[in-house]
Parts: C-alpha cells; sequence; structure tokens
C-alpha cells in the first residue's frame, strides 16, 4: 500500500485523482485530503476513501465539515497552516493541485518529504522555479508533472536520456482565433476568446489558450522541469490536441504521447509512475481522428510566446512578473475594459518597467508578483481611459 | 570500445550500418564484416572500419577479395561455413541483415553469443520463430528489431512496460493501391505495384507493401519480438509514414515513435541501446508535413493482413509456409505469369493444403519452406494455364 495525499482534492484535478483512487482503492492509502471550501465535496470523498484527515483551507466551512465527518474516523482541519501541515505528512506520493500562489508553500511543504510530488500547480515552477528547484533538490524528491504537455514529454522520455534529448516540443491547440486575422482579434470579445476548440476548461486558462500566454508558461515550465534551455523547446500549433508532447533526441527519433483529452491518463501515470495503472479513459481511435494537423505557431498574432521566451531567458522574477501581470491583464479583458490584444501589450510594458530582479526566495518571488499586480492594474486604467 | 560484427554489410541496411561505424569510430571496433559477393564494397569497408575479418559468400568473389585485401592487417575467408563461423566470433552487438533461408544459421549463431543481436532478417523471425526465440531464451541474448516498425514500437516500450501494454500498432503506407478498387488492382501491372508512395525498396518488398503481404509478414514478426497474440497487434494506415509504430497502454497513453524515411535511424538505437547516439539523418519536421493521415486497413481488398494473422493463430510451419508461397507468387507475378490479386489467392491455396505442421527444428522449417514453394509453383502454373 503505498500513502497518498491530494492537495486540492475538490477541484479539477483533484477530483480526477480521487476518481483514479476510488478504482484502486487496494493500493492506495489516503493520508490527507485538501479542499478549497467545498465542504460536502470534501466528506464524501474522505468518507469515500477512508481518508486519515480532512482539511479545509476556508475556516468559514469547517462547522459544515465537522458536523458532515462526524461519527467517523476522518481526522478534520481548518486554516491555511492546517493545510501546510497536511503537506507536510510523509506520503509516498502528493498530488499538488492548489491553483495559484496559495500553492506555493503546501507544495514546498510537500517537496521537503522528498517523495513524489505530481504537480498541477503551474505557479510553483514558472514563478517559484529557482525556490522550487532548490527544494527539490535538497530532498531527494521527484517532480512527476501534471499539465498533459509536460506529462506527454515526460513519458517520452522515458528511457530519461536527457543528455540525448535535441529538443522537445510542446503542441498548442492554436485556440479559437487559430485562423483568424489580427483585426479580428484586437475585436475579440470574451465570448469568442472563451470558446477552446477541444478541452474545456475554467475562464483565465481559457483565455490565456486563446492568447497562447498558456503556451508561454508552458515553456517556462518545460525549462525548469527538463532543465533545458528555453532554444530546445519548441511549440508546434495542433489543433486535434491529440498529440501532447514530443521529444526528439540526436539519433533522428521523435518520441511522442497521444492520448484522449482525459486529465486522468497523465493523473493516473504519476500515480502508478513508474509503473503504470489500468483506467478506464476512452482511448484514443487514430483511425476515427482520420487527419492530424501541426503548424509553426504565428508569434506575430500570438506574441504571448516571445514573451515567455524573453522571460525565461531573462530569468530571476520575470517569469513571475509576466504571470502576475497577465492574470491582471485577463481580468481586465474579462471584464470588458482592455481589448484581446492588449493582454499582451499589457504585460509587455509591466515587463518593460519591472525587468528582471532576483527572486532567490519565496518572499521575493511574492514581492515582485504583488508588484506586477500593482503595476498591471495601473496601466489597465491607463488603457481604459 | 564495443565489439560489432556486421553480417550482410554490403547490403542496403549493410551499407548504413557502416555508414554509422564509420561517424563513431572511436567507440567501436569491427570484430567482422560479411558480405555475399561484392568483393569491391566489403574490401572498401573492411579498409576503411580496420576490420579484423573480412567474409564473403561466394566463393568465386574470394580471389577478388584476396587481391584487393592483399598488404592489409585484415584476415580473409569465403563459403556458406566462413559466413557461420564469422557470426559466431564474440561480438557486443551483430547486424544480422543477411535477407533470406540464407540468414538463418548465421543468425542463429549470433544469438548464441548471448549478446546484442540487431534482427533485420524478417525470415529468422516469422518463419523459424519457435527456433529462434528458444536460442534467444538459453543464450539470454537481447533482440533488437531493426525494421522500422518494429523498433518504433521498442522504442516506445523504453519503460519496458510489458505487461500493461494493450496493444501495439504497426502502421502502413497502403502502398500504391490504397485507394485503388478491386477492380483495377485486379488489373495491376508489375509497373504499377512496384511505385511504392514513400520507401525506395528493392521489388519483392515494394510488390508486398502493395499486397500488404508486408505487413502481414511484420504482425508475425511483432508477435514473437514482443510475445503478444495476435489480438493485441493492430495495423493502422498512415500515407505519409511517419509514425512508424506505437503502443498503447493500459491506463490510456499511446506512445509513438516518428521520423523521416532513413533506415539509419532504427539501426542506430540498436548500435547504441540502451544508450543513444548522434546521426546526420534528416530530422522531421512535423510542420513541414502538416498532416498526418491514419485509416484502417481493408482486409477485403487486402487480404494478405487476414491470412497471416491466420497463420499466426494455427503456428507451427503456417508462417514458414505463407511466406514461401508468397515468395514464389510475388515472382510469378512479376514475370506476369499470375495477377497481382492472384497473390493472394494462390498463398491461401498453398496454407489450405499444406496446414499448419510443426516446426520445432531449422530442418522442419527448410522443409516446409520447400514443400510451399513447391506447391506454390504447381498452382502457378495452373492459375497461368
Amino acid at each position: 500500500m503505498r500513502t497518498v495525499t491530494v492537495l486540492g482534492s475538490t477541484g479539477s484535478i483533484g477530483c480526477s485523482t480521487v476518481d483514479l483512487l476510488e478504482q484502486a482503492r487496494d493500493r492506495y492509502r489516503v493520508r490527507a485530503l485538501v479542499g478549497g471550501r467545498n465542504a460536502k465535496k470534501l466528506a464524501e470523498q474522505a468518507l469515500s476513501l477512508n481518508a486519515e484527515l480532512a482539511v479545509v483551507a476556508d475556516e468559514a466551512a469547517f462547522d459544515e465539515l465537522r458536523s458532515l465527518l462526524s461519527g467517523s474516523s476522518v481526522k478534520i482541519a481548518c486554516g491555511r497552516q492546517a493545510v501546510i501541515d497536511a503537506a507536510a505528512l510523509p506520503a509516498d506520493w502528493t498530488m499538488a493541485a492548489i491553483t495559484g500562489a496559495a500553492g506555493l508553500e503546501p507544495v514546498l511543504a510537500a517537496v521537503k518529504n522528498g517523495r513524489s510530488v505530481a504537480l498541477a500547480n503551474k505557479e510553483a515552477l514558472v514563478c517559484a522555479g529557482d525556490v522550487m528547484l532548490r527544494a527539490v533538490a535538497e530532498a531527494g524528491a521527484t517532480l512527476l508533472p501534471v499539465d498533459s504537455e509536460h506529462n506527454a514529454v515526460y513519458q517520452s522520455m522515458a528511457d530519461r536520456q536527457v543528455s540525448q534529448v535535441e529538443k522537445i516540443i510542446l503542441t498548442a491547440s492554436g485556440g479559437p482565433f487559430r485562423k483568424s486575422s489580427l483585426a479580428e482579434m484586437e475585436a475579440a470579445t470574451p465570448g469568442q476568446a472563451l470558446k477552446h476548440p477541444t478541452w474545456s476548461m475554467g475562464a483565465k486558462i481559457s483565455i490565456d489558450s486563446a492568447t497562447m500566454f498558456n503556451k508561454g508558461l508552458e515553456v517556462i515550465e518545460a525549462a525548469r522541469i527538463f532543465n533545458l534551455p528555453e532554444s530546445q523547446i519548441d511549440v508546434l500549433v495542433h489543433p486535434q490536441s491529440v498529440v501532447h508532447g514530443m521529444v526528439q533526441y540526436t539519433d533522428g527519433s521523435l518520441i511522442a504521447q497521444m492520448g484522449s483529452a482525459d486529465m486522468r491518463i497523465p493523473i493516473a501515470h504519476t500515480l502508478a509512475w513508474p509503473e503504470r495503472m489500468a483506467t478506464t479513459s476512452s482511448r484514443l481511435d487514430l483511425a476515427a481522428y482520420a487527419t492530424l494537423e501541426f503548424s509553426a505557431p504565428d508569434e506575430q498574432r500570438f506574441p504571448a510566446l516571445r514573451l515567455a521566451r524573453q522571460a525565461l531567458r531573462s530569468g530571476g522574477a520575470a517569469p513571475a512578473i509576466l504571470s502576475a501581470a497577465n492574470e491582471i491583464a485577463v481580468d481586465a479583458f474579462l471584464n470588458k475594459t482592455i481589448g484581446f490584444l492588449d493582454i499582451a501589450r499589457l504585460v509587455e510594458k509591466v515587463m518593460e518597467k519591472l525587468g528582471a530582479p532576483p527572486a532567490d526566495t519565496l518572499d521575493a518571488v511574492l514581492h515582485w508578483d504583488a508588484q506586477a499586480r500593482h503595476e498591471a492594474r495601473n496601466l489597465t486604467s491607463t488603457l481604459a481611459a
């Protein structure tokens, strides 16, 4: 029996993880489940999996959790420190799926156990990459990427022949504006930008797909995970989203991972790693797809890729600044304060203003995150005026 | 320095192997080069690679080889037994690229060394599968497949998670008659059948591509190499021949190997295995390909696949009988004695007549091979009459 903890168990990735654990009850013992505020869902999961501990981050949801779990053997706790304490409990495998800055401290606590951490929190590596990688190295932990693209690259490097990797390739659906003109993109509404062609996702990540900031952040993430320079990370537009990621070796072989659009597949890979487990996820039927298309991304229409590569080369807090400015810009676009192409313009302006200061500590990262948000908000007002 | 031997060094696969060895002189010491009858090419290779021994199978070419290598340190020999003796010399890696029945005994001799054997001789596993696999197991040898499809599957199984494999998929270009009607195929000429869309190959294998007997033989080969039943081996028509082979795991992940149409890529994989080596082979540019197509094969128009699966299920000498009958039928088609669709009809008749007798020894295999050729020739005369 391997012990597991799920941080962010009531979110989308967390629910898929719980689903997989329910299908393999005999192999995993659940140490802790950590949710944000959905006490009902958290209690259901804790009872179903017979978890040792259930923690809800929002203290306002604690009474509900207590009453739902009264009489059960599940221990309960709430609040920010309880989340970090739960993450610090020794577990063979931890799913780190608390999104945003709130997930940083719990991920670091989990990493310090020195075991396997399945990473679904982009910010951990994009914004606090140096801090995270130092903690991983010090603890001797194993970072297993959950993002479908990075997980695909990880699977395609099964031989761990990292020194023989010429480049890795992340695929991108191209989003709803793949074939749109610059003029059409300038006039794009939130409604149009939210229509992702292949994956069903939240608003923030859907807009990030439309701008390709999502892919830009993934390039930064990939550089961290696989310890490769920006020049060895390619992006290929692939509208069918069937091939998730690839590795080009120095001998001319290209290894790719494909799969249906079901996050349980990469999650299952990290959960069973280095073995594999059976899932009920639908299998890819390539004959039914018939055609897979590939093209180079257009950095003219999607400047996010250029900006992300620039932030990666600059290092320090530059990626955190890009990520934070983008969050504010996306909010402003969704509120119709700025236009679609203004998102990248605004991010670029914030990057120019703040540069690439050092970000060796979590405090420094959080400081520059706040600064970037502040600058972005100011610029938003200017653009809106 | 690893020691290597190349059986069939003057053929197409052999020349590609020598090319790779010439690019990595500091890592490989050439124990023996074995050619068929091209003394000039063999001598050139032996001098270039400073081989310890050069063997020419055809005794008539021995004098030429002797005069070309006089004054060098390369030892020379000729004849059938010398070929087998050269294969038996201990080498860390042996390329087994002598085609047809002539390659069987040398492959077995190489396998008995218990090291790595890169297998480019289809007959070894298709016709003498039981004999080969027993020898491999007894010697503790490692069989590394060179055929692009099998090599792709091998690369896609880098984790060796064989028990978690749901199925493997071999791709097929579909050949020149991929979109032809049965009536067009009935009337097809050798000239039309020889036009392979993606690979440039010899006449026999080009016709095997057009009938899809080549893919049928590869299904049998794959069953042997990967120890999988016929039901777990799929064939997918993929006209661009960019994806060579795939592995579908029980978790829903599909791993694929892709590459340009250059046999040096799979050969380099077997040569450097379990590492990888740099090659100058052209890299795959998926953006330039733009579109990859996939479809299920049509067993109505390509009965070879059905016949091969049937031979695999029957076992014993059935695959050897199918292979031998097909060779005679292809010859008859190239000589315009029979029509294109007669090839499969003739093979099916020979299979019906001879059934699936045991084939536990090389002698038994060779006996049924001869019987099948005899029956096929008789039937050819009948069809031609």
